[in-house]
């Protein structure tokens, strides 16, 4: 039988002081470069497909995007689907096609980590699927991405609760050599949420099944990350695991370099440094605040944080944009 | 020894259906009846201490505020404290002052709630107290309120999770009569989070000091709520408390009618009745997701739920306005 997860002593205030808090406020800052609220703005242009806006086209992509009239047009700082594509398929195959052609051009540095595995299309994650694309892209889009977070945790009897990190191989497209959480994956087009936990923590860690029956799904986070390579608008599934304290995480697929045990101290000091995943910070932070590591006494910061975590994505995009009117009057903030 | 709280089996997903989850979001939509990003907006007024955005006033508001030229100017659409109260008791007394007076004028029904308890005004969490007024008038400038909630349960060996809830005593000035969480309470002006948590888990449900030292901050929820008494953004900082299976709370203030020990299942019907405090629900329902209670499984409108469990508040307010200027090119929307 295993032990759940205990908190602190309600007392002990010495593991996140006022110091640590301003980091974790600036770790949340830096995952959230750009506000959901602030656009359309200078330099980033909604991209639109069917009338609805679904992603954020930053300026440097258009020109290569542009150069296919048939696929891609720009009305008034709109980027546009061509409306004559008018379903899935149609769309899929088209932007693949412009994809693969831009990428074997060379001029595009973000398709040059081509993963041929889909992620859905659409404005929120609970409106119609209107087309997929390479993973690799969706950040030239601002595609809002989902994945699959699995906070694999133990109590030591000294050093209390402790989290499992995984080191991402060396050779994996984004992030190499980062420390991360222990198992992690994208949303790719036909997994569900709950196939994605199973799968990657078969292949990541080799978390036998049994194990896996204490899977407990505890929310989401949501952040809008941006960086050379494009727009990152992210929302991840969190699961907590408690592991027996004799077990080791095992990788399978070569994703993975090594798995460490650390104390919850530790791994926050881990997550202040450029060796850890910024992106995957979120869930770590999310996971210290619900298990009373992180706590709201005297500590001013505390709520923003919270909300840094969870920003709006749902509601960014989705708004209906008559791109015939704007073409006429010229595009208008709201 | 307690044992923690086991989420359900992980391939039992009858507690949580598609239509149940529709309620769900349709609840929290109804917790946040304004956006925090649409402002300002038609009918809302900006309201403005030494230069920066604090809250926001309904128009109907205005002409009892307007009556006092030496406290509330308008200027351009906004609501502006005299720049000639300087400093935070000089705010406080005089606001106070006309607070009382249009209480004794019997104008306006929301400070007929008049509580004699103060909270601080501030544009954040983090920033600065720039004054402090009474609790009831609050809502009248839409000023952020601060609360702390405790989640009572126990693990039924038959029932699983089981949620302790009070019912508000019927002579409450706000929902009397009204189902919500076993411990809450506004944080006035001269307590910290912890004080708050003690007292009211003291007064409201006399917890015994040893239990206390198990109690686990969890986060915080914000939304943004509106009714006609006024604006309502509010933060509540949240901890989890087990409970032993034979404890049974006992009111001591006369702030509340009952205790009743509801299943994870019996509580979520009990939150979609008009029986149940409006804003005590979004603690609840953040509670049900984070111990796997509510789940992404096929569930389209989870990560929606989660973020409108945590609009940004905390960024709302807090904007530079400078008046003069303001004055002379008339107010623009940014």
């Amino acid at each position: 039988m295993l032990s759940e997860c205990q908190s602190p002593p309600l007392q002990n205030q010495t593991f996140v002081n006022k110091k640590t808090m301003a980091s974790v406020l600036k770790l949340m800052k830096s995952c959230n470069c750009l506000q959901p609220t602030a656009l359309p703005q200078k330099g980033y242009h909604p991209f639109v497909i069917d009338g609805v806006q679904v992603g954020l086209v930053r300026a440097e992509f258009l020109k290569y995007l542009l150069q296919y009239p048939d696929v891609f047009q720009f009305q008034s700082e709109y980027v546009v689907l061509n409306p004559t594509l008018k379903n899935y398929v149609d769309r899929t195959k088209k932007v693949d096609a412009v994809l693969r052609n831009l990428r074997s051009q060379n001029v595009v540095s973000t398709l040059s980590g081509w993963r041929d595995e889909d992620y859905e299309v659409r404005t929120s994650y609970s409106s119609e699927k209107l087309m997929k694309m390479d993973r690799s892209a969706t950040c030239i889009f601002g595609i809002c991405n989902y994945g699959v977070d699995i906070n694999g945790y133990t109590n030591d009897p000294e050093k209390g609760l402790c989290i499992w990190l995984q080191k991402r191989s060396l050779t994996k497209q984004r992030w190499p050599g980062k420390w991360d959480n222990m198992v992690g994956g994208g949303l790719s087009s036909g997994y569900s949420i709950l196939d994605t936990a199973f799968k990657e923590a078969e292949e990541e860690a080799s978390i036998p099944s049994e194990f896996m029956l204490k899977l407990k799904p505890c929310g989401s986070v949501s952040f809008f990350f941006e960086n050379e390579q494009g727009l990152f608008p992210n929302t991840e599934f969190v699961f907590d695991l408690e592991l027996p304290s004799d077990f080791v995480p095992k990788n399978k697929d070569g994703e993975v370099e090594e798995f460490e045990l650390f104390s919850a101290q530790d791994v926050l000091k881990k997550a202040f440094t450029p060796e850890f995943k910024t992106t995957s910070c979120p869930v770590l932070i999310d996971f210290l605040i619900r298990h009373g590591y992180i706590r709201p006494d005297d500590e001013p910061h505390y709520p923003e944080i919270v909300e840094l975590l969870h920003v709006s994505l749902q509601s960014m995009y989705g708004k209906s944009i008559d791109v015939r009117s704007v073409e006429k009057n010229g595009a208008t903030c709201n």
